[in-house]
């Protein structure tokens, strides 16, 4: 990639980010919302004006982690743990609910097991990203619903991480290895909690180093390293690399300058942050949408009925929140979006040959519907409650 | 280059660039030589531990674009055409007796001529880059010397442009089209002041824009995409991309939001710039610097020659200086650096096959020596004067 296109697809992407992210917020919905839009824009399949090159895509990588660093540093780890019967209890109906009802559905369409298995694993997982700026653009993080939100998306994504290894070990032996799915699970699990415990224990040298820099940057470059360091660890326990950079977010947010780092770190992802949305939404091919197509009957049929498997499955989740004060149509909403995940886990299986094109694009339809509908929803069932 | 890659490589330069940026500061120099110094160890010719890949090189261009929008937002045009004549002099000299010296050299070591014209061209271009940075840290930027080297730097680039032009006209066809080459360097000038000129006049339209805006990162991002949207005109016009992020940095200086722009790209370059000069470092092939090897000897020679070329053409431009109170010294000096400009140039030379790998080498010992000795020599001959 020349820098002069480098250059100009970075220029396409803000401009358009921030005019459909004002219009968004214009008539009341979150800016995130506007910047999806705005990449089915000049994704692929309308404009064709942005591609999901490789410096872009990494860009859009570091983003999400600074968004989610953000998300740590404004969070405390005692209110996650405070709701964390719910969070797991959230975490785990949500992902067996709409694996169920997928699974059951693509049964009964006489899918194959490997593919109904696939599809119902597809509806399992919340986008951390998009759940947590959701949250941040309603200005609902420090809520209990927020922080149930997030733990139990996090959750998700371990629990996604082992499904996806139990799907590929499946796909290509036709066994599952249940030592080797419970020692990544188990490797997630004791990463993030010994990051967490022995950041937190050892949070004041990261004071007294900054305090003895003397150059410019020094806050903001040491906090941004620590955050890659502990993204680039749980990239190689292969968690995704985000939920590294909330624990880092956790950790930092202990320091005596959490709050400098937060003004600093903001304009940095914020000039981050928006590539991702955009590319997200470029990525999604719009050619199964249009229901003028007679071929695309089917997929849309199947969207539908995926589409109630993954809205109910979720929904059924916020029930499981324990404790009367809390809000279970938010927490439910607010798990919806299947985003960047489902997209990731869709084309997997289309390369891999596991799912049909046809199956592909229902997928597809059913990621795009949770993903626009949770801020629109997440927004008006805040309000109704009055908080 | 995959995500983890990225991720170690964004922190083995943030982590390197810090340790040697602070230690130069330690020992009174400027952070910027360190930031070099981390790259020459970084790079392919000593630990290898970062390689010149797309992406990274991408996010440093983008970089040195925000280092000068932002010397561009601290300066002010009124400053710099005060001392025009002064650097237009200063540029000239600075172009002319480097490389009447420098070809000199090279014919009388029975050069050919275009071999002759080209290292006597690759002594030209002062790295605006590097200059920006070390008056940047010295806190001198607002000097007169500081606006004479930028300004003489900026036109500096212009003339290279011209000069590159005329080479390689020379190299492909053996004659050269001075109407090509005055239509470029007309454009390019009649860019920048255009951009200038009609930018100040319609500044007042930036602010009313982000005035309207509601969503976050509205000021950050509208300074950023403007800054990008003049790069890439620059771009367009074959000047540097950086010169066209100066004409920005100088508009936008003109808004009422100068100093919250000023404010919020601070942290965003600090996490971009050190990539570009880690790069720069990372460029530099040390296999010609070793005494101990006879085979070098020549290279060392020629060296050493270009060097006091490059070096008194430079300080005979600080002479060219207009008015009394002038630190005609420290102009000089601040002019040296050639930086990436003279590596570029010299690896163009290289690899069209018009200088040898010995020359490259000799150029590559020049280019590094100039670069390293500009931050040293310009701290010293602002204290000296007590200024």
């Amino acid at each position: 990639m020349e820098l002069k296109d480098f250059l100009w697809s970075l220029i396409t992407i803000y401009v358009c980010a921030r005019v459909m992210g004002e219009l968004a917020a214009r008539i009341g919905q979150s800016a995130v919302l506007g910047e999806l839009l705005a990449g089915v824009l000049v994704g692929g399949s309308v404009l064709g004006w942005v591609e999901q090159t490789e410096p872009l895509k990494l860009l859009g990588e570091v983003g999400v982690m600074l968004l989610l660093l953000e998300v740590g540093l404004e969070s405390d780890l005692q209110s996650f743990l405070r709701v964390g019967w719910s969070a797991a209890l959230v975490a785990i109906i949500g992902v067996v609910t709409p694996f169920g009802l997928g699974y059951g559905l693509a049964v009964g369409l006489h899918m194959s097991q490997l593919q109904a298995i696939f599809v119902g694993a597809t509806l399992t997982a919340t986008s951390v990203a998009i759940s947590a700026r959701v949250l941040f653009d309603l200005g609902k993080l420090k809520t209990a619903e927020g922080n149930i939100i997030l733990a139990a998306a996090v959750l998700d994504d371990i629990l996604g991480l082992v499904t996806l290894s139990v799907i590929v070990g499946l796909a290509e032996s036709g066994t599952v290895s249940w030592l080797d799915v419970g020692r990544t699970a188990g490797l997630s699990v004791l990463f993030l909690t010994l990051a967490i415990l022995v950041g937190i224990r050892y949070a004041h040298l990261f004071s007294r180093l900054v305090n003895r820099m003397h150059t410019r940057g020094r806050l903001v470059i040491t906090a941004l390293t620590f955050t890659l360091l502990l993204g680039y660890a749980a990239e190689v326990m292969q968690i995704a690399p985000l939920v590294g950079a909330l624990a880092a977010g956790l950790v930092l947010a202990r320091t005596e300058h959490q709050g400098h780092i937060g003004e600093r770190i903001k304009p940095v992802t914020d000039v981050f942050v928006p590539i991702f949305f955009v590319l997200v939404g470029a990525a999604v091919d719009l050619r199964y949408f249009n229901p003028f197509h007679p071929e695309n009957w089917p997929v849309l049929l199947l969207a539908g009925g995926l589409a109630v498997a993954a809205v109910t499955g979720k929904l059924a989740a916020g029930l499981g929140t324990v404790g009367g004060t809390i809000n279970r149509w938010a927490v439910g909403v607010g798990m919806l979006p299947r985003g960047e995940v489902g997209l990731i886990f869709a084309s997997v299986g289309l390369s891999r040959g596991i799912i049909t094109q046809g199956e592909y694009g229902a997928l597809l339809i059913v990621i795009v519907l949770t993903t626009l509908l949770s801020p629109m929803l997440l927004k008006r069932a805040f309000s109704e409650a009055g908080r």
